[in-house]
């Protein structure tokens, strides 16, 4: 691929899309999408700080907040580059991103360290919110299930 | 609890309430809280259509969307009551909720029949959406993992 071939693909249209839906929805949760063409742009960091800030006011049993993130992006170019090659070559298209977002969920609840059986499931919405507000700052984001995950040691 | 007293209690008063944030996020995110105090004014059927719409619309596995949806309200009061009989002692108040939806998720993809590990994670996706919506309705929801599973037979 030549140089100028690579700034083409660069440039940050984002294809909007929304959900043919049957009744009325926010627009918000109707234009989110999992788009798989990423811009190498590097993200404002505001915009990353927000996206965190979405996820901490989703609901959770107990309010345990059980979610944690470990974000990789160009500030460490080295910690970044380890992150993608754990991908599934099904997912090569997220080594283009230039943030990857590893979300993590805590099993037990803190006080009383017994089995939290919602955590993913509080994880899941902790997530959504990211997505959406990751949409309200035009931007996309894209969950991926497919990665080693012994791999990153 | 004299007939008056009751009246005064079901009047639709939504008590708002919005998160100290540290960084800018959509207002509905910002805006979204479980409240416990449930008017037992019925739901108009457009606005519980929209909130299970916006359930549709979260992102899942494969496109799997393992979700499914429960839905008890007052037009088979018999099955409502049925619903709020399973409720823990701690979810009292939900009992006056006009409202309860139990909320499952499918343990295995549809066309090969192995097993979804992101089934929890994703149908916590498809409620923060529907909390998400009820708001954006005007209403409030609130999530409950309390409630005796085997008791509804």
């Amino acid at each position: 691929m030549t140089e100028s071939n690579n700034e083409r693909i660069t440039t940050t249209t984002i294809i909007t899309k929304t959900a043919k839906i049957d009744h009325p929805i926010n627009e918000l949760i109707a234009r989110r999408w999992s788009a798989r063409a990423f811009s190498t742009k590097p993200v404002e960091k505001s915009k990353l700080l927000s996206i965190l800030e979405a996820a901490r006011w989703a609901p959770s049993s107990r309010n345990e907040q059980p979610w944690r993130y470990i974000v990789f992006t160009n500030e460490n170019p080295e910690k970044l580059k380890k992150a993608q090659s754990v991908l599934k070559d099904i997912n090569e298209y997220a080594k283009r991103a230039p943030i990857l977002i590893c979300a993590i969920a805590r099993k037990t609840y803190s006080d009383n360290k017994n089995y939290n059986r919602l955590h993913f499931h509080d994880l899941g919405a902790a997530n959504e919110n990211m997505f959406l507000e990751a949409f309200n700052q035009g931007l996309i984001m894209h969950e991926m299930g497919g990665f080693g995950s012994i791999q990153y040691t």
